[in-house]
Formats: structure tokens, C-alpha cells, sequence
């Protein structure tokens, strides 16, 4: 059994599956530590067009996602996992952050996220939603792209992804917004920019000084 | 010309690609209302391995992104438009919201969007960067799916894009932090979870208030 699974529900598992395929997360899925999954929405869609939305009760623009496709999309999966907890990336949902990514990768399980039309869904869906997350106050055309930023950085804390590679980083998040002091590499000069002297003095001390008085440079 | 250019430098073009050839960012690019463009870093590594990336002055774990390729990146693309404005995804960056993709939206141009390491890279880098842009407090294993978060929220708001579908979503941030109301599609009745009676009345003064009292529900 791998760590962590994710089961993504989507119209799109093309755009979505290169991502996943490449890099870290391979990588990840062939040590056997994360798994991936695909379900297509539109193959629990309704009549003869494969329908899963329509127009909003009360008017307005844009398509919703309706409950019978999801439903049976996420049932389909449960019927063989019930233990499967479903994701919805929303703007009404939590604000996701390190802290909550770390708390996925350390509980492991199966999720299954439901990546929403960008037009909207059908408030009862969220009945059977176990998390509603944000991933920020801007718009998107659709969840895919939430849907794999909260993959990627649950997969890559999980041990052995990274390896060795266990970069500062990752602990640059982990007191909140303590955020990373700045990094240089060869070459010392570079068109006139120079590396500061003190860490190419090999004082460690003195590097640690510095790098805390230069942490947090945001902006 | 498109409204809005991106090209974007990065490691793994192949993950990034079918994103922004699938549905909406497609339908963009087929309009020719934006345009999308790689350089593969890797064509200006050093050396015989095209090396990218070397150890931390001061040590520390990772390897960190060099300034000459990336410099060389960026360069072989000003050197055909001189006007291109250079973005970076980092957690030091102003925090991405609905506001700026707009702006971006508006002005249009030509953006050169570096997907750093995860590991981190280089700070004089900073010195060629227009816009440090964060996604917000999470860890990822690159700076791809930001490139793709900033170009999705960019593109969907480009006139001509989404069409006659400006759905209310798009609204929804436009104050701010004024989040949507609950929407629902049919049926009316699904599972016993029946939709709001207002909202089936046809009276839109009615369904106007309703909205307004049940909007930003966050959480």
C-alpha cells in the first residue's frame, strides 16, 4: 500500500496526468510511496451528450456542475475504498498552507479530489465533500491546477520523495511565514555581482548570523 | 499580436504544455488572443551536462539555480522583444490575488515566467526580475504550476475568452474577499436535499436578497 493515494475526478485527466508523470512526482509513484488515480466525469454523465452541468435556479451566467455525475463519480471510487475522504478545491474553502500540507503527508490515506467546473457546482455537492480548500483569493477555469498544487506539496514532504535533497526550504514554511534567507552559488562574481564575503569565509558561525539577520526578505 | 504573450522558461516543458493546450487555454491561443512559449533552460546549461544548478555557498542541502543560464535564458528571448517583463514564482514574492491577474489582464504585454528549482536558486537572479510573485504558503516541487496559476487566472479574464459565459464567478473576487452564494442546477430534488424554494419562485427581487444574505460562506 503507498503512503498516500489521490484519486482526481476531472474532465481534463490529459492536461493533468504529464504533470504527475514527470519529475519528483514519477519519481514519488515509483517507489510505491504515492499512487495516482483517474476518474472521468464525463463517463458518469447524463443522456446521449454525456451532460454534467447545466444553468443555475434563480438565473444567472454559466453552467453548475450537477450532483448525479459527481455523486456517482466519487461513489464509484468509495465502492472500492470506502475509507476514501473527497477534496474539493473552492474559494470557500480553508486557505491551504504548509502546515495543513505536512498534516496530509503525515496522516497518509486516500484522497479523492474533485476538480469543479470553473463556472461554479451545485451547493449539494459539498454533502459529500470531506474538505473544501482554497488555494488563494483568484479565480481559475476549473480545479485542475488546485488540484495538483495540493499534491505536489503533500508528496514532496512525504520521507524518501526528496531524498537527501531535504532542502532548507522545506523548513523555511515551518514556523508559519519565517521565510528563507537569500542562497548563492558559483560563480562568486558574477558580471560584477558578488557572492556576500562572509559565506565564502567558511565561519560557520558567522553564516548562521547572517543568514538569520537576513531571513524573512519578503517584498 | 495576442493581447498577452507568455513564454515561459522551465525544466519541463513536456508537463506544462498540455495543460495550456487543453480547453479554455486553448481556445485562447486558437483566437489568438495569447500566445504561449518555452525555452528549455537546459539549452543553456554549462558543460557537457548542461548543468543547471551547483551547491550552496556558506553550505546547506540542495542545489540552487546558477545565474548564467538563467541570465542566457532570458536574454535569448529579449534579444527578439525587448519589451518582455521577467516574472518569478517565490514564497518572497506579493502574494497573487485576483487584483493583480487583472491588471496583468488589462495592460497585456509580453511576460517571461523562470520556474525556478524547488530547491531554490541563486539570488542575483532577482536582479533581472521584473514581478517576485507568491502563490501563497506552501512548498512546491517547482515553479511550474504557479507559471500556470498566473497565466489561468490571467488568460480566463482576456475579452473573448470565456465569451458570453463571464459567469458570476468572476465577480466574486472582484471585492475583494465578497465571496459567491450557494448556486444549484437541477434537480430540484436530489436525494431528499431539495433546492432553496426561493430560488424556483422566478421572483428576482426575492432571489436577489437571498443571494446577497447567503453570500460569503466561507468555511
Amino acid at each position: 500500500m503507498p503512503k498516500i493515494k489521490f484519486t482526481v475526478i476531472t474532465l481534463f485527466q490529459e492536461a493533468l496526468e504529464p504533470y504527475l508523470n514527470a519529475s519528483m512526482m514519477w519519481k514519488a509513484t515509483d517507489k510505491g510511496i504515492t499512487e495516482f488515480d483517474f476518474v472521468n466525469l464525463r463517463d458518469f454523465g447524463l443522456g446521449p451528450h454525456k451532460s454534467v452541468d447545466d444553468t443555475p435556479y434563480g438565473g444567472g451566467d454559466g453552467m453548475l456542475l450537477r450532483c448525479e455525475p459527481v455523486f456517482a463519480a466519487i461513489e464509484s471510487v468509495k465502492a472500492k475504498d470506502p475509507t476514501a475522504k473527497v477534496i474539493i478545491p473552492t474559494p470557500v474553502g480553508k486557505v491551504w498552507n504548509q502546515e495543513t500540507a505536512k498534516g496530509f503527508a503525515e496522516i497518509g490515506g486516500h484522497y479523492i479530489i474533485l476538480c469543479p467546473h470553473y463556472e461554479g457546482y451545485d451547493e449539494r455537492i459539498l454533502s459529500i465533500v470531506d474538505y473544501k480548500i482554497s488555494l488563494g483569493n483568484y479565480v481559475l477555469t476549473g480545479g485542475e491546477l488546485p488540484a495538483l498544487i495540493i499534491i505536489d506539496s503533500i508528496v514532496r514532504l512525504l520521507p524518501g520523495v526528496l531524498g537527501g535533497e531535504q532542502s532548507a526550504v522545506i523548513e523555511s514554511f515551518s514556523d508559519g511565514d519565517n521565510l528563507e534567507y537569500p542562497q548563492y552559488t558559483k560563480p562568486a562574481d558574477f558580471r560584477g555581482m558578488k557572492v556576500p564575503e562572509i559565506l565564502l569565509s567558511g565561519n560557520h558561525g558567522e553564516i548562521d548570523k547572517w543568514r538569520e539577520e537576513h531571513s524573512g526578505h519578503a517584498n
